[in-house]
C-alpha cells in the first residue's frame, strides 16, 4: 500500500479485515515493526478517536510518533499554488510538506471539508496538496469528502457482528444536526459497503442526496420508515446538502433515531463514528441500549489504523 | 487501589509515603511495570507540574502515555445527563469516557470547579461523570474539591523534612489573590493533614472558612498571627468564600506571607503548591528564603504520582 | 558544552560539523545515551522544524522528552523580577524554570523577540531569566537575538554544499516581508558565517542594517546586485528595522530574490530557514528551482539539534 486516501489503495478488503482482526486478537505481535520509524500525525482540525487510536496503532508497531496541531502550535498553512503569500498564510503547504518529508517516513492527516466552496471541497483542497507534494506514504485521518480509517473500522465492526448466512441489510440514515456537516463519513461509508457482501441502502431527506459519485447504483430512500424495514445494521449519521451546498433545507418529518424506530428493525444493531449529538441525532435511549455496536466501532479505530500503518510499513524502504 | 480521587482511595497513608520515598530513592527500578498498558491524561485545564510529572511519572513505569487537551485538541463536552445536544456541546462525557475505556488501561483527569454554580462544584459534576462511566481506574489530576496528587506529594514532602520527636504544627493559612480561586488545593489539604501525625489549623479572614464537611474538628483562626505562632510548616494558599459562593469579601488585614511574619514562627518551612502570585500571595524574599520547600514539593509530585500509578497497575488485569 | 545559546558555547565548530554528518550517516547509532534522562521542550512561540527536529533528534538518543506549549496548556509567565504579581500573569518564570530544574536534564526554550521594546529584546528578557534560574542545561530554540540551531544546521548545509578549493562566497540578503520580522536568524547567521571559511558579506536596504555587535566588520551592501554577484551561496531573509526597532523604512527597489537576480550568480545555492512567503521573499521559481537547498536545511536541524543534544549529554553527571 503506498497512500491510504479512500477504498481503491485497498487489494482485498475481506483479506485486510481478516488482517485486522487478527491485530485485534494480539495487538503487541510486531513491537518492532516500526523501529527506527517516524510517523508524523498533522491535524489540521479536532480529533479524539483519531488522535488517539492513532497514537496507539503507532506505538504498538514501534514507531516514533510526531504530532503536530497545525494551526496552533506552527503555521498557518496557504494551500493555493502560485500565491502571493502577502496575507495571513505563513508557510506554504508545499513547504511544510517537503519538510515533513524530510523528518517522516508515514505522513497522516487530517483535514476537513471547509464547507465553504463546493469546488474546493470536492476537489480535496487540501489533501490533494499533501498527496502532490508528498514523497512518503500518505494517509488519510479523515479529509474532506472521506474517512477511509472510520470506514475500515465500521467493516470490521461489522464483520464482528454478522454471524449469518445471509447479506445483512445495511441502511445509511441522515439525522437531524444544528450545523451544515461535511459529507466524508457518509461518502466514505457509502463507498466501503459498496464493496462488503451486504444490502445496501441510504435514507435521507429530499434535497439531502448525496454526491452521485459517490451514490452510484445505491438505492436512495426519502422515506426513513420504509428504509428501516428489515435492517439489521443502521449507521446514523448527519450531513448537509450537497446540491445545494452546505444547505440546511428544512426537514419537516422527525428523523432522530428513537426506539421506537428501531422496534420496527430486524432488531437491528446501531453505528455512529462519534462525536454524536444526543437526543438530537439518536435519543439516549438508543445510543445506551444493547443495540448499539458504536464504541466497538471507536475500539476498532485502532485496529484499522494499525492494520492500515502495518500494510504500509511492508512496503518502505528498509 | 481502584480509582484515586480522594484519601479515601488510600488504605495506610504511612504506607504509601514510605514507598514513595522508596520510589524517589530509585524511580527507574521498574521500568516494565506498566508495559503495554496506556494512561490517557486527560486536560479540560492548563496544568504545567500535573502535566509533566504524570508523564514523567508514566515513563519511569515503562507505560503508554496518551494526552489529550480535551478542549483545544478534541470537542467540547457536554456533562447533563439527557441533554439535548442542540447547543455548543458537540459530545457527552458519557461517550468521551467510553472511548477512553477503550483505549486506555487508566484514565487521569484535571477538571477544575467552574465557580459559577456551587451545587455544581461541590457535587463534582464532571468528575463524577468521569467515575460514572469509567470502566478502567480513574486518577484526579485535580477536580472541584480536591488535589489528592498534590496532598499526597505535600505529606511526602512534610515527612522528608520533620526528624524530631513530637508532631509539627502544621498551619494552612489563606493568602491574598486577585481573582476567586477554587477550594480544591486547601480542602485536599486539609484532608491529608487530618491523616498525618501533625497538629493542623487553619488560618483565614472572616467570610473565607472552609466547607464544614473538610474542616470537620480543625481549628479555624482568624487572625494569622495567632495561627502562625510556632508553625513548623506554613502551606499558603488562597481560596474564595465557600459560603457566599466564588464571592471575595473584602480583607482589610494584610494576609500576604512576609519574611516578618515568617520570623514569628519556629522557623516553618513555607509549602505552596505552584503557581503562585509572588508578592501578592507571598513576598519574594520567602518564596527565595531557604525556608522554603516548594520546589520540593513540586518534585515530589512525580513519586506521589509513581506511586499511586504503581498501585494501581498491581490491581489491574494483566 | 554546558549551554547552547550562541556559536560562544561552541568550541570548534568544524568539528562539531564533522561530528553533525558522522550523526547525518548513521543517526541511530547511540540510540541509548539518553536513556533515563529526560529534555523538556518549551514552546512560547510556533514551531514547526524546531519542534519536530527536536522530538526526532532526542528520540534518536533514546532521551525522555517533555513538551510543553507554555500559554496553552500552563501558565501566563512574568517575567520582571520583583513583580507584584496582581495582573494577568499568573507563574513567574523563576518558578516555572525551577520545577523544570525539578523534572527535566535538559531545558530548551523558544521563546521569540517581542518586538515591543528594543531594550527587552536585545537583553533577551526572556532567554536571560531561563538561563539565570535554570540548574541544568539551558538549549535555546530561538530566542530573541539568536537562533543556533538554525545557524548550526545552515554551516552543515554549506559545508555538504561546497567541494571546491576557494571559499565560498556567502551572501545574506534583505527580503520584502508585510510584517516587522525578528533578527535572530540574520544575526546568527552573521554570527556563525563571521566563523566559517567563507566570504561573507551582507546586503540590505538603507535603514535596515543589522545590530552593530552583530555585524562587526562584515561588509553591508545596500545595493542587492552588487552584493549578489558571484554569489556561491545566497540567503534569503526579512528584518525589520534595528535602528527604528521593528520599524520598516520604505523600500523602493524590489528585494525579492527572483531566477533573474539569481542568474547574475556563480550558480547560486539558495537558502531561507523557513518558513518562507512565497513570491514575497523570494518567487516560486526559485524557491523550486534545483538550486534550491531549503529542504535539505530543514533536514540538517535534525543533526544539529542531535550534535548538541549528544555533546551536553556528554558533560551531564549520570
Amino acid at each position: 500500500m503506498k497512500n491510504f486516501t479512500s477504498i481503491e489503495d485497498i487489494n482485498d478488503l475481506q483479506s485486510m479485515i481478516k488482517t485486522a482482526l487478527q491485530i485485534k486478537n494480539n495487538p503487541l505481535a510486531e513491537p518492532n515493526k516500526g523501529k527506527g520509524k517516524t510517523i508524523g500525525l498533522v491535524f489540521l482540525n479536532s480529533s479524539l478517536r483519531t488522535r488517539l487510536s492513532s497514537q496507539i496503532a503507532a506505538q504498538n508497531l514501534g514507531l516514533n510518533v510526531l504530532i503536530l496541531n497545525a494551526s496552533q502550535e506552527a503555521w498557518n498553512l496557504e494551500f493555493a499554488d502560485g500565491a502571493v503569500m502577502n496575507g495571513g498564510t505563513v508557510e506554504h503547504v508545499k513547504d511544510a510538506v517537503e519538510v515533513l518529508n524530510q523528518y517522516c517516513d508515514i505522513i497522516a492527516v487530517r483535514c476537513f471539508a471547509g464547507m465553504q466552496n463546493k469546488e474546493d471541497d470536492v476537489n480535496e483542497s487540501i489533501l490533494s496538496q499533501f498527496l502532490k507534494y508528498a514523497k512518503v506514504p500518505v494517509i488519510s485521518l479523515e479529509s474532506a469528502t472521506r474517512h477511509p480509517l472510520q470506514s475500515f473500522a465500521d467493516c470490521i465492526t461489522i464483520t464482528e457482528n454478522w454471524k449469518e448466512n445471509r447479506k445483512p441489510k445495511v441502511v445509511l440514515t441522515w439525522a437531524p444536526h444544528i450545523k451544515p456537516i461535511a459529507h466524508a463519513v457518509a461518502n466514505s461509508f457509502t463507498e466501503w459497503m459498496q464493496s462488503m457482501e451486504v444490502d445496501f441502502v441510504i435514507a435521507n431527506p429530499e434535497g439531502y442526496d448525496l454526491d452521485p459519485k459517490f451514490v452510484k447504483n445505491t438505492t436512495v430512500f426519502h422515506d426513513q420508515n420504509e428504509a428501516l424495514k428489515d435492517a439489521d445494521f443502521i449507521y446514523v449519521k448527519n450531513w448537509s446538502s450537497f446540491e445545494d451546498y452546505a444547505a440546511m433545507p428544512e426537514v419537516k418529518e422527525n428523523w432522530m433515531l428513537t426506539q421506537e424506530k428501531l422496534n420496527a428493525t430486524q432488531n437491528a444493531k446501531v453505528m455512529h463514528c462519534l462525536p454524536v449529538r444526543r437526543n438530537v441525532e439518536l435519543s439516549d435511549e438508543v445510543m445506551d441500549s444493547e443495540n448499539s455496536i458504536i464504541y466497538q466501532q471507536a475500539k476498532n479505530r485502532i485496529f484499522s489504523a494499525q492494520t492500515v500503518f502495518s500494510e504500509i510499513l511492508d512496503e518502505l524502504p528498509t
